[in-house]
């Protein structure tokens, strides 16, 4: 189990039970999802870091089924088992298909390829590409 | 320099240029970026390189730029300079703005910050985001 | 189970026994973790890594609390389960509270995020931050 | 230069003006080093980080220097150049002597070891590691 | 289970038998492990990762041992337990003993330590490591 | 420069340049370069480092070269760039040809690629690869 354990909604205080409810009114879904039960014994992180990724989530520029793809290619990069299940599940309701996702592993895998090409055979970056 | 050398079109094999023309031929641009140029001493990886970024980095079920834009935030979470300055080029000219950096670089920084809090924490996955 | 298998006690050499005694008599147990039983398949390493945590990990211009902390915080970050299991452990026994691991935390997960967001910006150093 | 180059004090809007004053006088200082003013083009982004990371350093249960000196030793374990030349100088106003500093990174690189040791070697947590 | 699944020989089409095929007849075995089938669901990855593979794993300057050591030190060094667990057993087949991985693991092991040694005390390359 | 600077050999204590005189004899040379000098500081975490390389890298069970070109190959999947340009010199003086350098690569960039392709499809072990 996490190291800190995992605080309920049913024994949560006012504070983090604002959060819960806040994520499940944002998601449109009526659980919680470990992570944040776990982030729950720190009760400033937990409300931190839930308005950092409601503000950064948030469809913009970008639309939510990109920021939950580039989540997950991150997530796939880093080798972090929980994100990558979950990063998958988000990604997967905001309309991610088997085949944007065989796509968007395809573009990790060789970014991780090159980026070590680049790094082994020590290349210099072009002038051009060099921000003025 | 690079360990090796940059190989010049003027130097290289006809291997090689065959090589750089299809890159030339599929970005519509006129020169060679460092990065193959230094690859260009082992023509077989050169040739496997460009062949798998050439299919991978094809529009398919996800668009030009939102692969580009997945290649950088790869190249910035693994913290790559070359890379990431070449991406970035890459992907402005598939059409990403500032604004779309800017979010994009969030949601980088974002993931990195939740795979440390999710393994330091000891979160378990929950049974809802297992695969079946 | 680990690659090589586990070395216990009873099945050791003496050098692998004169290390354990040591462990268990430094860090005041009665046992000895799994870590070090794989090891003991390399003696020459097992002995040299014990003699190099032993060293580093003694109290100095740094108590021995911080230094655990410190570890928990390089093992998060670099997201291993064992290690993270096994300094989370060390750290509770060395003093960290639940409310120093939770602000450990906190700061481990910004500097991921603070570290990928430089490298994404493409920032360059300060001078004032060079050193002479 | 960085991405999207640096907005200057006189540059800048009232909105990341109030956000740089706020990081002067919480600091102490009468500059801005350049993560600020990179990131300064995406003001949402510039305060959320600059918010966050005031509140994580505050002195709580963990002194200031402590956390100074976690932030290095995670910036220092993911390799990044400005983040280390930064938060080395951090920590150094903080309080960090030479000796300090030489522990910090033995630790840093004896925990960089071990986790890899750990990896490949395939060692399974042991019972009395695991969180209840 | 995998993302995607997993898809066994005789459910596969044409195509994937075909690289299953060859795989089995290139490793001398008469199983696929389970990357193959996973990636099956994305033929053209399946196809091009095996290819490519093939050709990277085929003796040349490189023999088939140390070309199976140093892909066992990549995923050591990178914690992906999968890769440990598969190319510790390819590098076992290939004839490393239990001596030669030892070595291995202490060799990555020390190169995680330095490589964050060098990197938090800010070494600049000397002159003579440069290429010219 | 480095953090602490660099302490030249008139200028290292007699326990220093002990260390120093070790690492030229051993290696057949006559300079030492930045890493010994800036970890020179730390006069115990000098003595150690040397002496657990210079353990680990003797030939044993594997070649030197094997050992040099594994510790570049962990450095570049690191992508450190002292570490990468220090030993690609240590490799090729061992004996490493242009050939086995880019063959090198092609495995550290392929493992790097695959270690992700595997976490982010999130294969199971299979169960003849893991360990009795």
């Amino acid at each position: 189990m996490a190291t800190l354990g995992l605080i309920e909604y049913e024994a949560a205080s006012a504070g983090v039970r604002a959060v819960y409810d806040d994520i499940m009114a944002t998601r449109g879904t009526d659980w919680i999802n470990n992570f944040w039960k776990a982030l729950a014994h720190d009760p400033a992180t937990l409300q931190r870091t839930w308005a950092s990724i409601k503000e950064i989530m948030r469809p913009g520029a970008l639309d939510a089924l990109t920021k939950e793809m580039i989540y997950l290619a991150v997530s796939a990069s880093n080798q972090c088992p929980y994100c990558i299940a979950s990063h998958t599940a988000a990604a997967r309701k905001a309309g991610m298909t088997d085949a944007m996702f065989a796509e968007l592993m395809a573009v990790v895998g060789m970014a991780n390829e090159t980026n070590r090409l680049v790094s082994g055979y020590q290349v210099e970056v072009d002038e051009r590409f060099k921000c003025k």
